[in-house]
């Protein structure tokens, strides 16, 4: 048995023998609200596990590095170790959650070109919305590093929507996070690429995303599922 | 008796003869929490037309263009008249209020180089922090234009600094708003510069400013006074 060396809400990651991978296990837990609401999913984390590997591939071919290196089971994979930054990067195309909140524009609202959102990642404070100022003031990251990352954000984002649209599928909003790699120093996109961290809605704007879970529009297991099969992931 | 053109919290906007020149008149009411308290202060107008005179004054001299033509009453000056910015910029150079909730960093820590934010002025949505993405999709107002605001405001706030540091005072953070020139279309530091848009500390660290309305920590007026005193504004 390897070391657990990190739980979070949705993953787990174990030592492996070479110390600068890891194992990320993907968990059938779901939280929302800031962990306010929580549930568990039969089948969710076997679905992202598998989003995700196709969806770390897809970015990849749009030429930005992730820390993934291959799935090795239903529910894991093999990743480069990695240093996260502690930021949640959100790329929005439409008008959906906090940005309707903020900005009192409705639901669906096309934002052209898209709207990048970082967010510190801290439970305590609730994620506030940070600008540059505030990223410099905690050194969160290095400003070059946030262009880095702002830049790799939005190439992903931008292949992600192409490659859903392909498939009859909507990319309303995406959330990211990075990571310095632990061998080398480069900025990798990390962590994971589901439903959970994204808006999809169907071409009937049916939600197929976490928002089921938030709002109960309806099974979440379902949502995923047709995400999975409108990419052909098995 | 000239026409009433806008009644905001602090202050009245009249017109005058030239329809580029209105008559800024303020008021001795104080609101706080986006008006969920309100009250009444004697005398706060009177001081805080005097001290925004005095300051607008202060970074004129620093080079930043302002609304300003000059005080013509006790509590009372024209102005050039200007179409708002719906922006609250804000400058800190020492964490308080917001900025302490959203970073976790405690009162009177330094921001070096200051911190600037801005927030969208609207009240049905409680005044909502903006990044330059939401400013765009809103079209609040042009790249080129929140540039320029960000430089006047960063030049405005730091002469301000200086001026209050020869006094024996502290400027902690400063919210300024900005307008269009109706007749030039150039863009005017506007509204008012007084302890209501301003956090400023006593060398012994007392609140000489609208925190003391806002928590209950002491006379307004009073507070309102001892800016002025050590400003030399009568």
């Amino acid at each position: 048995m390897s070391k657990l060396l990190y739980e979070g809400k949705a993953k787990k990651l174990f030592a492996t023998k070479d110390k600068y991978v890891l194992r990320q296990v993907f968990k059938d837990d779901a939280t929302a609200f800031n962990a306010l609401k929580k549930s568990q999913f039969s089948g969710k984390g076997q679905l992202n596990c598998a989003i995700s590997t196709a969806l770390f591939a897809v970015v990849e071919k749009a030429g930005v590095k992730t820390h993934l290196i291959e799935q090795t089971g239903p529910i894991e994979m093999l990743v480069r170790k990695v240093e996260i930054v502690k930021l949640e990067v959100i790329v929005r195309f439409k008008v959906a959650g906090s940005l309707q909140k903020r900005t009192g524009l409705p639901e669906g609202y096309e934002a052209k070109p898209p709207v990048v959102e970082f967010c510190y990642k801290d439970d305590a404070l609730g994620d506030p919305i940070f600008n540059d100022d505030h990223i410099r003031l905690l050194k969160v990251a290095k400003p070059a590093e946030v262009e880095k990352i702002r830049g790799m954000a939005i190439a992903a984002a931008v292949a992600l929507r192409k490659h859903f649209k392909k498939n009859k599928i909507e990319l309303v909003d995406i959330k990211f996070e990075f990571g310095r790699d632990a061998k080398t120093g480069k900025i990798l996109l990390a962590d994971e690429i589901s439903p959970d961290t994204m808006r999809v809605w169907s071409a009937s704007g049916e939600k197929l995303d976490k928002d089921r879970f938030r709002f109960d529009l309806g099974d979440l297991v379902e949502g995923y599922r047709k995400v999975a099969n409108a990419l052909g992931v098995k």
